[in-house]
């Protein structure tokens, strides 16, 4: 009996299944705990969301913003990093399934994040990708640069300027930043590049629902993101509703958009994994957790970040964002500490830094407990605090360089179109009679 | 006809077909050449293909190495980029048919280089992926970490090892320098990074169906190559003909060997659009050209670089590398020159300024005229001429940076797994009776 609890494999087994912000926080943490870690992921890398509108919009490379998870904790050797999809949990016989195989955990930390949701429309996915991961970002880079190349070739007004038209709904972080961002790509990189078409023509269009953009920010706060995005040529549609999504634009109830290019930052939702928990649930699907972060009747089963929704605090949800899941990652493996030192488990309590948003080149809002800032000092910030956050001495250095080389020269590091996926742009055969005629943009003729 | 003449339309106009080493020497070269010029590509960037191998192997990222076509012209007032592929060229009505409409010409400059050869084995190229573009070395890189990935996994042994044989066919430069790096990131970048298996079992092996590797280099440095290739872990198979590849490794009659990934280094064909020409080619396809690198018959059109085979310099065919697809650029450029001013056309001479081949860490050969340099000294040359033959400061900068972080952390700064696609390693499931058996992998049990 002595020698099996002495035996490496006596050690209890914590399972991490996602190696987001929370997954990761977590695993750190019980680096010195008398425990083996599994983390399962189903990718091979931690990606710094927070950055990756910067890759959807040729600023950054995918590698800048990603590092592999065995990398990351080469040197923690209680753990074992494993690349593979949790597809359920069976938490009566303490086991996660997975893509091949299963494994039995005494402690799990769920942490399998969100995905883009489309409210029950998710036929509208083919028109208006989201943005989650590093696929998605490669994807809309290639739509968004594609575009302007067809509209290049087109010498039909109506057409072009449905190419060189771009809806971005959903005006959160994400939004504001994606709208911001094609404004900057537009207007400054790729103004000199092409001999028919002024891409500082192109529309940009940032379509809410609700009452106003950045809702979690204070009003006045807001609006100054408002005039920012304006001065950048984005216009801002509030209260404005989408009944449908094609391959030719999108309906605004009752007004009808045309635009080639449409994005969708409007909604998260978990990973189907929680659907299959038997916990309870929230409407919007995510698992309700206790106020120790375990779930309901289940001690030893933590959930957190995205897939989870904390509602202790002041009864408000927590936002979806990066401090939230850190901090949950860290406090879920304090309580598996407590839990072995038999000590009892403590409630969770959220600290608010504050949050940020960037809207292009020197303009950004940001709320800091209770300052308030805006323009470029919050600009500043936001680079200053995002660039500290990133994982790896490469990355900070990686994206340090494309910044400082972007802002002196306006250009982007990774204007790459790539992927062999079927353009959704097709183009009009010009049947060879027509080139006698009329010219039909100047290559086409000699 | 004065006024004619002085139109910008009654400029000659000059159409080059691609935008590699070729097509863009080319393009500068008649910067100030009373023309118009239409560039087109396929793709949206220039790929400097030397460098191409280690976005393959994880050491760089693909913006490293390519530019946006547009972005390196941008200032070249007579210069439009098109993105378009030329799908064929009507030489007596001087039009080229694209994938959308067409476009005339007054001089032709045809660059659209090569593509993989599988040498009529079309089927192999599933499970023996060719490099050539920015999506063949991400679906490398892709299935080379799937198959360390694979392996963590798998408790079977024959399956593991199968799963850690990596096979590159050809000992060209590519294929030297493959089999090199996949040694590296095998012995040095994942050493530490596993639990299950130990990366420096990899199996490396190098095949090549002649006498001998690195053909075009005098044969005792060849004979270096093998060494160090041979002292970083890889065997090398010379006169080893493949008579068939599957998804679980390749026949070398009379043996076979189980490998989950093999590479295809072993040839390189002209673009189809060389077939459909109507000119004379050689057995391999590529179009047989004039001393001044004009088609037979049509002085106006010019092929160059990898799809043409320049025959009249000692009668030897110029090897398929950058050095002479730029000059042949820039010679064509000169006879459209003196074609205008109503000089004739000089035939083209290459000046062969020697050829390099990197084995990997501090290992390369190199041959600079009469020089023969190898180990480190050559590998720093091979370093430096790289990192200056690398278009814009940018990408410059970035890969001495990836390169000086590399070689001091051991480290490889594109580890990601990213694509879709679907994953070539089918993982067997396994049974959850299985579990309670023997250990199958510790992870698999508590």
């Amino acid at each position: 009996m002595f020698y099996a609890l002495m035996a490496r494999n006596a050690q209890p087994h914590v399972v991490i299944a996602g190696a987001g912000f929370g997954g990761l926080a977590a695993a750190r943490a019980l680096a010195k705990a008398p425990v083996r870690i599994t983390l399962v992921d189903r990718t091979n890398h931690h990606l710094f969301q927070p950055l990756l509108y910067q890759v959807a919009m040729a600023g950054l490379s995918p590698a800048d913003i990603a590092a592999p998870i065995r990398a990351i904790l080469r040197r923690q050797k209680n753990l074992t990093v494993l690349l593979s999809e949790a597809t359920g949990i069976d938490l009566t016989r303490r086991t996660v399934l997975l893509s091949e195989g299963s494994i039995l955990y005494d402690y799990l930390v769920l942490a399998t994040g969100g995905r883009t949701s489309y409210f029950g429309h998710d036929a509208w996915e083919k028109y208006a990708p989201g943005l989650k991961d590093l696929d998605d970002a490669v994807e809309i880079r290639r739509r968004v640069l594609l575009a302007f190349e067809a509209a290049e070739k087109e010498s039909e007004p109506e057409r072009r300027r449905q190419l060189l038209t771009f809806v971005v709904v959903g005006g959160g972080p994400t939004g504001v930043e994606l709208a911001g961002a094609i404004a900057e790509l537009a207007r400054y990189v790729l103004a000199s590049d092409f001999r028919h078409i002024d891409p500082r023509q192109t529309r940009i269009i940032l379509v809410e629902a609700g009452p106003r953009i950045l809702p979690m920010f204070p009003e006045d706060l807001a609006a100054k993101a408002v005039r920012q995005l304006e001065r950048l040529g984005v216009s801002v549609r509030t209260r404005a509703k989408v009944t449908a999504i094609d391959e030719s634009g999108l309906h605004l109830a009752p007004e009808r958009i045309a635009a080639r290019t449409v994005l969708w930052a409007a909604g998260v939702q978990p990973t189907g994994l929680t659907r299959r928990l038997g916990a309870p649930l929230d409407p919007a699907g995510r698992v309700i957790i206790e106020p120790d972060l375990t779930l309901p009747g289940h001690p030893e089963a933590y959930a957190i970040g995205d897939m989870a929704v904390f509602l202790h605090q002041g009864g408000k949800p927590l936002p979806g964002v990066a401090p939230v899941a850190i901090q949950m990652g860290s406090h879920a493996a304090r309580n598996i500490f407590r839990t072995l030192d038999g000590a009892p488990r403590v409630p969770f309590r959220y600290v608010d830094r504050g949050s940020m948003a960037t809207i292009g080149r020197s303009a950004a809002i940001a709320q800091i407990g209770r300052l308030r800032l805006d323009g470029f000092v919050a600009w500043l910030a936001w680079l200053v605090v995002h660039l500290f956050s990133l994982i790896g001495f490469r990355n900070r250095v990686a994206v340090l360089l494309n910044w400082a080389w972007s802002y002196a020269t306006y250009q982007r590091g990774a204007r790459l179109i790539t992927g062999r996926r079927l353009s959704l742009v097709p183009h009009r055969p010009v049947p060879p009679e027509e080139e006698a005629g009329a010219p039909r943009g100047e290559f086409l003729v000699r």
